[in-house]
Parts: structure tokens; sequence; C-alpha cells
């Protein structure tokens, strides 16, 4: 049993709930899951519903219809997502395995649903375990040509971007054009240690806990919309790769989650920041 | 800027939510917060939503009157909760101080809104602590009288009752006649080590983490639906007296996130399971 | 750069440490790293040394002599081991492949320093998996035959048989052959939820953390010398599925973090609980 | 049972076990607990030994005298501690009560054994909280004289200094002159958020943990040795008071760790580092 999921944002406002849930009632629509969240701040209203696909789907063109003329009086932007297309995922990586196989074990096993299009990577090393999950490897020189990325991107107009440990920035044009579809995992908690070789960082300021940083990607290097976060308690016995080897797999479980969150269609962003509705 | 609490239950079926909110909807009121759960097992429909006071308020009578017709039909269990009005709490505690001073604490910090009634204890060691808060204090005798107990009860007529480490067992017929309101804190990660001397029993099985619960109060010892749960990890390096210092930390923060949630209207009890919106 | 690791136990006494360590600066050793314990309650002792072998390998069958006259007077029960040759591993599972892969790739990654000599299993469906790391694999009976098992234990000779996963009860006899050798990993926080199904007890019980225990096998089931633990936080959203998917997270890194301190000899079993220098 | 403390710091080399372990063997004292710790980056060597009192208090100055020549060969830094001698403490704090509270309770719970000589404060408020302990306060200037604060420093002539919520910086000279002697803790995960409001900067980040560290004062704000951090998880629906209330208590054990691991001589400071040894 499956549900579509109703993505909601707009103005806050009296009785938004009641016009929303009153058009699903409307067409026989049975909400199964609902969150919304007010912020406050900036007087902002959103709201994800999973209604059920059976209960509605005869009546979907009549419902979206309608919604559409209310999302017009009430300026909602809104998205009907039908959870059994896979979205379509392009996976960037360099030298560094783990979160890249992390990803094809995981959509392989079921546990992440979406539609692996192709690798991409600026360096060779990573193709024959690519190719065993029989998927399109593309290899960009270590310095990728904007140009050549542009076009791989264009060529297969994913609907999300992972960088699975692509240690290369993505051009700033690509950033805007691909705003909120672009995934980052950085190997710290953000916003310590930004930028390159944060266990080296980490080690040297002797910090007692490593972390990752699952984020949308913006022109800012390792500033975007975080998604999620976890750490881990290190000590001073842990060397530098200890810490690498450790911190490898919550990068993992933090890509992963944070991965999952956005195919579910969980993770809405504002500003800066994501709501992320779990 | 403070909200009602709405508290639904109700067999699930198409259009409740429309049906609620529209009725909010009806009496002008603004929905800030809103959690809904459906347990597909049995069928059941929860829902907590947070409605502004200003926004309602002159319509209330209304609203409810109305409510409480929508209601049968529906076959729907509601409350809807004023949170200006502290809630009336109980404590039970035992010898040992941690867990009663830090609700005692929190209460006079602000951080946990609601009324202490009174502490009633077996042991006569805490009573100067508690008579520090201005707080009556009901020594009871080592192995209480059920009817002193029951009495007590009466008397103060609590909508919380907190066994704050309070080692004796709550007679039967009080559990029935107090269902729902009497929070226990145990120090275990249950169903692991129920009962006595949990310290004692996971030292002596070689856990590596332990932990407390907050759960609610039933005939069966420690076996009523669970609030909240946490644990720390120990080592072989740790004696039983080390087990009971960190355990007592964690006793401590999951009594009052478990009593929080309660007096805050979080938590819905169904079957011995507890949904709690967070 | 590598150490032989000393492992000691014995009953406890004034002077242990300053014997053993005298000896070893009498043959030069360099001690990089030492771990000790004193169990009060049975008065014992454990040790745990790591020895630059550049420091000690010429004088390696002095020292060991000289040790074994050591430990004669002191009862002392000892092993050194050099950390370059990989222990022979014995996989074993069932229908589930999480957690047998997940060795599978840590060995391959060389995040465990092993060699895994052979994949048994009751169930064909992970042979293919298997072979594609060409490693053999033995195919048993849905209820393997008792002798069948011990044969393939007596034929590879192991110093450590992994249960990843494996739903069969392990004979008692080879359990005892074996003792100290065979690793579990089971999908509970121990000791609650021992046996069958634990995600459906979790579900069932309510609780709002679920977990996984890493311990080694004796005849009594899920009752053994725990070495590692770990939990998640639950929520009344997740169904016994996501308990499934979530724990299987726990018991992949539970299991691999307690293979590692197994094969880094960082385990000494006394009793039915485990010392793990860390 | 108690233990002496042996703490030892010197550059690596063979044989320092021996002959410290040797050393204390021949005044027929008994090593309980041993930690070491070899600094491979700057071949440094870090001991903690707990030697039984009993077992050589009758040859202690034989003992240490001895140890003063050793020390003096092997460039050893060392010190015995007496653990039955409480050190002596020096509180700051601001208008922010719940850390100070925090020590206090603690402490007359005989959680953490020292003696606290007196609350030193920039704002009057906590003033009656702390009296009610007997313990004298000491009201500065909202911004102290810095004269009068190495006065107090200098009467008390403390062995810690716990600056408890303290949001005032510490004059230069006196962070050198009670150099690993002043523990901070700072509300928010290092480096991540130094300096001023770091819940607010936590909050406009948008990050997904939030947490406390404890480290040692040194004229860099917030960029001491660490000696203890901790994180807890939190949600878009997370206003500030709502980081600033769960913060809190995040803030109190880590301090309160940070501080026992003080008290317990198991910290070991090197360059801008810390050793602990747990």
């Amino acid at each position: 049993m499956q549900n579509y999921r109703l993505i909601i944002s707009c103005p806050d406002q009296t009785g938004i709930v009641a016009k929303i849930s009153g058009l699903i009632a409307k067409y026989d629509g049975w909400i199964m899951e609902a969150d919304q969240h007010s912020d406050l701040e900036n007087n902002w209203f959103f709201m994800r519903y999973e209604i059920k696909i059976d209960s509605i789907k005869k009546h979907l063109q009549a419902f979206t219809d309608e919604l559409e003329i209310l999302a017009h009086t009430l300026q909602i932007q809104w998205q009907l997502v039908d959870p059994t297309i896979p979205k379509k995922v392009l996976l960037l990586a360099s030298r560094t395995p783990h979160c890249l196989m992390e990803i094809l074990h995981r959509v392989q096993a079921g546990d992440l649903f979406c539609k692996i299009e192709a690798v991409i990577s600026n360096h060779a090393n990573l193709q024959t375990h690519v190719e065993q999950y029989q998927i399109p490897f593309h290899l960009l020189a270590k310095r990728p040509d904007p140009n050549m990325l542009a076009e791989l991107f264009s060529n297969y107009q994913p609907d999300v971007i992972v960088l699975a440990r692509y240690m290369q920035l993505i051009p700033e044009d690509l950033c805007y054009q691909y705003a909120g579809k672009i995934i980052n995992i950085h190997h710290s908690f953000l916003p310590s240690f930004a930028g390159s070789d944060p266990y080296q960082k980490a080690f040297d300021r002797g910090v007692k806990l490593i972390g990752a940083s699952c984020h949308y990607v913006t022109p800012d290097l390792d500033a975007g919309p975080i998604i999620s976060q976890d750490v881990i308690a290190i000590s001073h016995r842990d060397s530098k790769n200890d810490l690498i080897r450790d911190g490898g797999d919550i990068e993992k479980s933090v890509l992963a989650k944070g991965l999952r969150y956005h195919l579910e269609d969980r993770v809405l962003i504002h500003g800066n920041k994501t709501i992320v509705f779990i």
C-alpha cells in the first residue's frame, strides 16, 4: 500500500489545513501521514501529507485542477509526488569508494528507492566496482571540465545529484541551476572543519567527537542547508587513520539517511535551513 | 503566545482531518502544530493539534459543542487542554533523592510547567529537602498502608502521579483507578532487568550499555506503556557504584523528558504502547 | 610499525606489572600500548600490552622462554600474538545478507585484518554474492547436520567463527569445543528479546530504542559474554519493517566493531563477562 | 579502599614502564589501575597509575625520593596525588544558574569529591542560592576589575577554577598563571560557534545537533584543550529557547564529566590537546 506525497508551502494564515484537507476529503482522499510546521519568524507554513493512492487515484486530475486554483489564491507552492516512480540519481565520486558503494548497495538491497542513472568520477579507480552494478561510469579529468559536467547533467536530467565524497567544487552556475537537487556528504560536523582534510583538522584540534554532515550544495563551500548530521566519540588513542576509518562509517549512515529523506520528499528547504519531516 | 491542545483518537476513516480542521477553521482557529498517526494494525487514528488560543477563544463554547456532535458521529474521543492551567502533580519517592530533586529543580526553574501538590514518601530522609521548596511532605510507613495512599490520592485529585524512584508497589486498584496518570522511572532499559536491583543485574550480566525507562504504571510490574528510554555506554571498568552514579543521570533526564511529554499532552496511550508526538 | 600483543591473566597480587614489564625491558622490548584491569570481586588480573616488534623480535625465543617460567610461578595464562599473521575466519549465515556482506566488504577494504576461509550457509541465496569474493561457499541442509558442521569446523581449523545472522543453534559440543571463538550478532539489546524474531517482540512491547548485541556463543541461547552493544531511537511511526531496516545498520556496525576487537585481541573473557581493552 | 594516583609524562623510550613499575614493586606498591599513552608524533609518553594506598604508604618517602632520582635521569615530570585530600575549587558564574547549581548539587551529593571554596560572580542573582550551601559568595562588578579577580584567586589558592557559564574573559595574565587549572564549559560543539550566543548561531545555521564542550582556558577564546564534548539531536521544530533548554542539560553533564575527570587526575594536557584516561 503506497501513498502520494503532497508537499505544500505558503504564507501562514488561518484555515490552510482545513482548505487543503477539505479538498482531499472532497475527492475521497485518505490522509495516512501528516506533518506540518509553522515558521513563526518568517510566518511561513510547510506541510507534507501522505494520501493513500487507492483512495484518490481516480479523481486525481480533478483534485489537482482544484488544488491549483486554491494554490493561486493562497500563494501555495505545491508538489504531488507519485512514490512508484523512482527518482533519477547521478552519483559523483573521486577516489574514496565507501560512500559511493554504500549507496549502490542500499539501492540494490531495496533500502533506497531510486534509479542510479550513472556514476561520474574524476578518478578511474572505482570504475570496475561500478560496472559490476551495470551502471554507466563516466571518467572525467582530474580537474573536470565544467562544460563536460554541465553536459552530463543536462543529458541525464537527474532528479538528484549526490556527491559521494566527490572532492571537486561544483561550478557556481550548476549550483544555481540544480539548486535543492545536489546533496553532498561532508566529513565533519559542520560548521566545524569546512573545506579540505577535516579529519586532519579534527585531529589537530583535539576534539572528542567527530562527525559528518549531509547538506544541499550551494555556491558557498560546505555552507548549504543541512539535512542530517551525526557524531561519534573519539579519544586521544585515535590516530588520524582511526578517525578516517570510524568517520567513514558515520559518513555512510548520514549520507544514506539524508538521501532517503530527500528521496521520500521529507526535506523542504527554506532559506538556508531545512525542515525534515520524519 | 500559547496554544490549546486538541487531542483526538478514533477509528480511522476517510475525511477525519478535513472534518476536524474544517470545524476549527469555521471558528477561525489557527492550527499552529499538527501531528497525526494512523495505526494500520488496529485501524485507529490519533491526532494532536495546537490551536492558537487568541484565534478561537471567543468561540470556544460553540466550537466544543459542535465538536462533541462530530465526536458522537465519528466515535471520537477528544480532549481540549488549556495550557495555561498547570497540571496537579503528586510526587512519590523513597530514600533516593536524585529523581525527586531533579523534578523539583526543573519545576522551579520553569522547565516543567505544573504544580507540585505534595511529596509522599515511605522514608523520612528527603523531608527537609522537600520542605525547602514549601511543598507538603507526607510520611508513610516503610510498607505504606494502601488505604493511606488511596486517601492521599483522593484528597489531592492529582492529574499526574510521578514515582520518582518510589520503591514500593502501587496497589492494583489504584493502578486501575489512575490508569494513564501514574508515571514511573525504572532504572533499566526495559524489558531488560525489570523488578528490583537492575544495576546489580546489569553488572552481573556484563552488558555494555545501561539505561532507564519512563513508563505508565499498570498492575504488571515495569510492564506498562513506555514513554521514553535512553542508554549510556559502560565498560568492564565500571563498578556497580559507577553504574548507579552514571545511571542516575540517565534516570533524571529520561524521567524529565517523559514527564514533560506527558505534561504537554504529547503522549497518547494505545493498548500497551504509546504514541509520543514530539 | 606493528606491535606484538601480549595478553595476560592471573590471580591478582603485588608486583605483576613490574615482573612482566621488567622482563620485557630486559629483552629491550618497547611497550607501546598498555591496558590492565583488576577484577576486585574475583581478585583476578588482566593485561594487554603492545610491544614494538622491531624492539624485541631478535630476542623473542629467550623472552618467551623466560616468560613461561614466570608464568608458572605466578599462575599466569599468557598469549603472545603476532599481528602480521591474519586470523582464520569461518562465516556462517542464513538467508539475510547484510551482516555477511558487511564483513566481506570490510575485510576487502582492509578495515578488518583476517582471512575469510569459507562461508557456510543453510540457504543457497547468498552463494553468488560470496563467490564474487572468491571465497568457498558450503551449502548445508536447512536444518544442518551437526556432523557436517563439526567436520567443516575441523577441516578449516578456524581461529574465529562468526555467526552473521545464522539462524540455527550451534550444537552444544561445538559450543564447548570452540569456546571463546564463536561470535554471534543478535538483533536486540540483550538480555531483552533473546531468541527468535526480536524485532517483532520489540514492536509489540513498544520500546523506544532498538539495538544489537555482539557476544560469544555458549550453549545458553543468546546468553554468552557480551562484547559490544548499541541502540538507536525509534518511534510509534516505525513499522516492524522500519525496525528491521534501521536495526540492520546497527547489527552491521556492532558486529564489525565486536569482530575487530576480537581480531585485535582486545577481548578477554572472564566467566560470563568480557574485558574489552579499547 | 583508595589509591594514590601517580601521573607521569616524559620523552618516550624503552623500559620506562619497567623502571617505574619496578620501583613501585620494590616498595610493595600494588598497581590497581594503569593507563598509558605514547604520542607517536611527538615521541612523548604519558602514564597514570593507581597504587593501593595501604600497600605503599609506609614506604612513601623512600619511594618518592627514589622516584625523583629516576625522574631526573629520564626527564620525567611526575605527580603523586593523595585522593583523600579534596582539591580546592573556585566557581565563577554570571546570571545563568544551571551549571553552577549542578556542581553544587553534585558536590553535596558526593558525586564530585572536592571542596568548593567560594563562588565569584559578576551578578547578584545567584547569591541566595549559593549561600544556602554555606559557601562564600563574592560579588564583582558587571565588568570585573582584573585586580579584584587576581586577588581573589591569590587569596584562595585554588587547585581548580571552574567557569560555570561565567560570561566574561579571564585576563590573559591569569590564564598563564593558572594554566591547566581553569576549566570552562562552552555551550557549543567546539570549534563550531565559539564566542557569544552560540545557540543563536546554531539556530541560524540550521544544524541538526547542538552540543557543549568542556575545555581548559587559554588566552585564545574557546580555543584551549578540550576535555569532554557531547551533542543532542535537534530539529526544525526547536525554537532558540528549546535549544537553550535542551542544550543546558548537555552543558551540565559535559561540565560535570570534565570536572570529574580533572578532579580524579585523569586529564593530561599536551600542547593544545588532552589525554583523558577513562
